[in-house]
């Protein structure tokens, strides 16, 4: 256990393969049996890791699991910065159309969703999820002001370009570029 | 048994209290515990009937939950006839954000979305569910079509009225009915 934990302080060895390898087994658990069905210990026989391994380095579940999103996320769906509003909104929600079509977009989803029922833990993990998102698209949105364009607030993004989407998911209807082009097209006519 | 069978053909009598209890049961048990976590035998032991009752009238748990879904939506959100498309949507979008500020509705969005995980009886429900979502609105846009005006489609209502407040909703985020108002609104710009 010492021993492993030495490791853990080298980057982009052990521990990284840990936790790639702990991100993989809680997305598949939640793809394959949804959240409340698995345990830590599941997770961590799953990844091939010690459940301590698991607690040491996020403590809960919960924590586990908002780390699983948020890391996709950030990786997924990176905030574009084309330099005008509408190239922003158009490459945005066509980056986040393509995301959402990959394969463990639905389980994300579900993810965030079920973290809303997890107790306080769960609560504190969406808020955090929720505040980063923010951040990243606040930025974006701060850049078309600063260029003296009238952007739309955090939540109309959320309401016309991430709505519609992540529901048309959760519901099992399509995604096409179009329709991606159609959302951004929409919100910036409404503004 | 056939003494209970006779008497599940009484309207309003034992039946509609066996009715009423097995969906109490379901919607408290996707509430506190989620999908995939409880059995009919949970259900049916909870609403205090035996597991034949549940398994003689829905078949299924799918079978079952998609009727929980559907009763509960077809009871909370009547689809309105003002006379006007701009009055139904209003009405219409209105009423969404009053029922999902009641007690259940998160429960029954939380069941939509998981039915979809459910395999084939799952798939099914859901493609129930939204055949008989969509002829309710239809219906609706159908009206302002014969009166001469230019209603949305019904995939519309989805992304710009539902979709927005769903999300909200599984999101932990308010809902007003000025809110609500904003919608459809911004619907009926973008028409």
């Amino acid at each position: 256990m010492s021993d492993e934990r030495q490791r853990t302080r080298r980057p982009g060895g052990r521990s990284a393969r840990v936790g790639a390898a702990v991100h993989r087994a809680a997305l598949d658990l939640m793809a394959e049996r949804g959240y409340g069905t698995f345990t830590v210990g599941d997770v961590a026989s799953r990844a091939g890791v010690a459940d301590t391994s698991v607690y040491r380095r996020w403590g809960t579940l919960e924590a586990l699991l908002v780390d699983v999103a948020i890391t996709w996320l950030t990786a997924q769906s990176p905030i574009p910065d084309t330099g005008s509003l509408d190239g922003d909104l158009r490459a945005y929600a066509a980056g986040v159309a393509r995301d959402l079509a990959g394969p463990d977009a639905l389980a994300i989803l579900r993810l965030i969703i079920a973290l809303d029922a997890a107790g306080p833990d769960g609560v504190q993990a969406r808020g955090e999820f929720f505040a980063e998102r923010s951040r990243q698209i606040q930025d974006m949105l701060d850049r078309a002001r600063t260029r003296g364009e009238r952007p739309p607030e955090v939540l109309d993004i959320l309401d016309h370009i991430l709505a519609p989407m992540y529901i048309r998911v959760l519901f099992g209807a399509d995604l096409t570029p179009d329709y991606a082009d159609t959302l951004a097209d929409r919100l910036l006519r409404i503004m």
